[in-house]
């Protein structure tokens, strides 16, 4: 196996082939310091010096790199490539480098796992276990390479899942592209509604920062993401503009009924979206509960352990603490029903004010 | 003190006013209920029966109701209280009730703290801890009145700020308002790009679902929160829609240097309010640090212990499961280099992989 991009998730299958899939693992970086990082974190069995070294007679070959540079080297890596080398690539969006490589040993792929984050640092081995992996065979994929890449994809623990890539680009789109851009508007917003001097953001509760979370996510990985998928994002902005045009025009109207309808609505289509996205249809529905405390060392230890000691696991947490972060919420989401309850009756065993919401 | 609503907000007070400010507490509500749910949480020294008689001769009145119900209620209040009363309210829109009573002795208020939750289950007596209270008092307030009221928040635990009503509700049109009206137009997107039947969302990593956390608040509250600040809220929609066609026409013209500097600026306002809103002059500034751990009970437990038994409190975390939720990244933010440096070497130490972000 080849690695080419020896960051996070390059790093990361390096890690992964050697560790989990007992594969002899060949990588390249451009950059050098990259490459000898990667070989100091024990990722690598061999360090190659250049590409054409590092592709050599690798049976796959996996190209991490940001998204505008992946179609050329995925060209490059299938001319130095033999007729039995799967290559494939990570990349965020996928019709340009489908269209752009017509060839069985080709196939596109994106691993839904770490993209926030850039370094070998973060590398690990087991960042796919469990996470899905899209992979954009074509009509002439060659069969028996497609199998040793599925297979090899599931050594590294992670979940492959045949998509087009229309469908792909247009899912992430919206899941994914449209958030980001939607959270550098609103501190663009509110940066703008402060003025520019020294006046400062009041304490505003967990909703801003919720929504502004990925703001500014760093351009050397987004803006090829950005522009590389930027006809169907751009008609996804078109329809956010749209919705917000309407409920611009009910707000104008005036009237409760129709602003009550709209919002239970999206409270309803939350519902629906977050069980089925993290419950992915292998896991119970998930619960939130809300409990206050008060926002010291500890206290989210001590409640941790509590559950961690009976066994329920906290499938995703947030703490929102008051202004002077002396105390808070947290709002736990727990898979499953009886789970739930059980997390109820141990929080308020705790003595901490306790509800589902 | 009277108390009139007897929710969270409501009983909170009711709480604090008792338990940190020796107050004696007439609590009302029309939900006899939430009355005696009240009295039953030791929050008062007297239910009261009527409105009459929990304003009776009290020396304060404080009042917690939906922000359309408001203004009303106030009027009756005011009607109904001594000249040597003053009246306040807690509602999230301030510009009407504070035009609708132009009494020396009404102060609209509006402390920023739980007002997502509802009920008082979850009232606490330290709610106010550390929040920011906002106060408009006007040229006709009574100068006496409004020291007592501000002696009063102080002595709940709260940070009286005076603000105008106009500059309120424009601070919070963009921080809180916008923020769920873009939740809402997302979550909707996302449906509406799945279609109607069977199709799941996909495993989609954190920022879905940061964007859309407050998507879908109670109507019971929010309806009249949108429609209170309608105009200005229309007005940020329509900025919120004028920047979305800047940045559309900037991907549709394809060039990245001009996207990468839009994502480069909403990375600076986000770091300048973010740090400026958490930290509110009063603290370090923050530091994001991001670790990759195995997510079992347990794990959160073992890291919070550690920094906790250190000394070194968690502003702020979030975790990142990945899609079969057995592992993840932990975001945390720490306030102070020091601190957070300290808290970078104990979860090295833990065995971790940890960077600062």
């Amino acid at each position: 196996v080849t690695i080419v991009g020896l960051g996070l998730i390059g790093g990361s299958i390096a890690l992964a082939a050697r560790q989990r899939a007992g594969a002899t693992v060949t990588g390249f970086d451009p950059d050098q310091g990259a490459g000898a990082a990667a070989q100091a974190r024990g990722a690598l069995d061999h360090l190659a010096a250049s590409l054409a070294e590092a592709v050599g007679d690798a049976q796959v070959a996996l190209l991490a790199a940001p998204v505008d540079a992946l179609p050329g080297l995925v060209a490059e890596v299938l001319d130095l490539a033999g007729p039995d080398c799967v290559v494939s690539d990570v990349g965020s969006v996928k019709r340009a480098i489908v269209a752009a490589n017509p060839d069985p040993r080709f196939v596109g792929g994106h691993p839904l796992a770490g993209a926030e984050t850039a370094g070998i640092e973060q590398a690990r081995p087991d960042l796919f276990v469990g996470a899905t992996w899209y992979l954009t065979p074509v009509a002439r994929t060659e069969g028996i390479l497609y199998e040793r890449l599925h297979r090899l994809l599931r050594s590294l623990g992670a979940r492959p899942a045949a998509i087009d890539a229309e469908t792909h680009d247009r899912l992430l789109a919206v899941v994914s592209h449209l958030p980001h851009v939607l959270a550098n508007v609103l501190v663009a917003q509110a940066a703008g509604a402060l003025g520019g001097g020294d006046e400062r953001l009041p304490a505003t509760g967990p909703s801003f920062r919720d929504a502004t979370r990925v703001a500014g996510a760093p351009s050397s990985i987004w803006t090829s993401i950005y522009l590389g998928n930027r006809d169907v994002l751009v008609g996804e902005i078109d329809r956010a503009i749209e919705r917000l045009g309407e409920i611009r025009a009910t707000l104008a109207a005036g009237e409760p009924g129709a602003v009550s309808a709209w919002n239970d609505c999206a409270a309803r289509d939350r519902r629906r979206l977050l069980e089925a996205g993290l419950a992915g249809g292998e896991h119970d529905a998930l619960h939130e509960l809300r409990a206050s405390v008060p926002n010291r060392p500890g206290v989210v230890a001590q409640l941790a352990l509590e559950l961690g000691r009976a066994g329920v696991n906290i499938v995703d947490m947030a703490l929102y603490p008051a202004p002077d972060m002396s105390e808070g919420v947290i709002a736990l989401w727990i898979a499953g029903a009886e789970a739930a309850e059980q997390a109820q009756r141990l929080i308020a065993g705790l003595g901490f004010p306790v509800a589902s919401a």
